[in-house]
């Protein structure tokens, strides 16, 4: 089978075996924003072409692929969602060479009825889950960080916090990011911001102590990205994750790193699977798909 | 006496007559960052020319024209503050035609010793004082808002909240933003976003649901613009306000409107001064200035 993780920047191509194991891969940056309206059979022929030569017939795809502006969007599927679940709702894509399968979108509503979506974290969630024996509280660090809750083998709901995006927002575009030197997190400012994040007040207060403790020369320029940084963090943390809480992360390296520290200091247990979660749910997936 | 209201991007002169009343004024856009180095004295003269000429000796400045980018720089008076504590800690600055003196800023510390700092707003607190005998809690939207308590006739603390900026950059520098048309706070969205605000959840899980609500049709473009500033708004009131709490506003008259609305859909009761609470305040240290 070939499996396809193919997000908004990025793709990556696997070649799994019968077990599901990787035989071979490729990444590049065709992600489906530099892919042109009715190029998506070219890109994936791209991608995959000499496995399909060499007699795949099989393609299954996660990610932003199913999105508006994907090849073909994929309705959400409404959490809880098990594996099965997922299998049952996968949308056929037309394709002449192989049957090409993709994996839809989960939503879920939080307490308050406000709607959640996720597209492409479903299939790790679904990759993590037999390491965490079904159960677990599972954190993707990104742009839209996504916490969800794994229960009874299903993925039972999940959040998202804007923390990234808020980020650079905050550091681009306000006095904030004036008084920064650098991009680079300083672990002191970072350790320093969270520990902040669980003092008396709202963000929205402490954001002006950026500021002003540099206004007093409490804080380096060097340090203030950082600081910020576990600020934001530090409250994500504090809010998503129950007291002395054990979570799995899984995505990018530099800021599951980040997340671990923060996780650490406000007294959890951070734990990093050395798993390739993408591929192991694409290939879960796959495994139980119906297949021609 | 003459009193200037001298802030980064506008400056609002007084004449007082002996018994603190405007006798007359004059509003201009030549605010500190329009001011070229070493052209105070001259942008004095523009404002308040024709009153030197006519024999007023005194002059009082409140303001950014106390900051580093001003005329002189003010160091902080720390808080607690009455207004005779501001008065011994007037700044001289030199000048020909007349005696001039400047009001200091406030700095504070929370409760976990994060600084604080004010330049202009303890004058218009100071202002605000006698009709609330010098008693209560006072909100001062801006970009930068600030809540200070008054006790006992003094200027007791103050907190401050990055919600003005924080909503700049969100809209106009995310992904939140790409579904807003236009910036018009329209009325209905902004109770969503205060009421939003009291769900559970983090704001930072909250921004989210601002994206999520419009792909679901659930939030149109026209209103989600008020609905990210009543959110960010409603935040700030939970946080600062105490339960059924009653708050004088200052400032700004649309932002002022945005508050009362949110502070009432909060529970709290908004009051509004038709006083020019900078003129009040100014009148009143002066009365207990030194002069020549």
């Amino acid at each position: 089978m070939i499996a396809v993780d193919w997000g908004t920047s990025n793709l990556r191509a696997y070649r799994l075996d019968r077990h599901g194991e990787v035989r071979d891969q490729v990444a590049s940056a065709n992600g489906i924003t530099k892919v042109a309206p009715g190029g998506f059979p070219a890109a994936l022929l791209d991608a995959a072409g000499p496995w399909l030569r060499d007699g795949e017939r099989h393609v299954l795809l996660c990610g932003m692929v199913g999105s508006r502006q994907g090849w073909v969007e994929a309705p959400y599927l409404p959490c809880p969602a098990s594996p099965a679940d997922i299998a049952a709702a996968l949308i056929e894509v037309p394709f002449a060479e192989a049957q090409v399968k993709l994996i839809p979108g989960l939503s879920a509503r939080d307490s308050a009825g406000t709607p959640e979506v996720m597209r492409g974290e479903e299939t790790k969630l679904i990759g993590l889950m037999a390491p965490l024996n079904g159960d677990g509280l599972v954190c993707m660090p990104g742009s839209h960080t996504k916490w969800a809750r794994l229960a009874g083998g299903r993925i039972a709901g999940f959040a998202t916090y804007f923390t990234g995006e808020a980020f650079a927002a905050l550091r681009d575009a306000t006095i904030l990011g004036r008084m920064m030197t650098g991009a680079a997190i300083d672990p002191e400012g970072f350790r320093r911001g969270v520990a902040r994040s669980g003092d008396a007040g709202h963000l929205l207060h402490h954001l002006f102590g950026v500021r002003t403790l540099g206004l007093f020369g409490e804080l380096t320029e060097a340090a203030s990205a950082g600081f910020l940084s576990g600020l934001l963090i530090g409250h994500e943390v504090r809010a998503a994750m129950p007291p002395a809480g054990t979570v799995r992360l899984a995505g990018d390296a530099a800021l599951i790193g980040l997340y671990a520290a923060a996780i650490t200091q406000c007294g959890g247990t951070a734990q990093m699977p050395a798993l390739d979660a993408a591929a192991a749910g694409l290939a879960l997936i796959g495994e139980q798909a119906q297949w021609n």
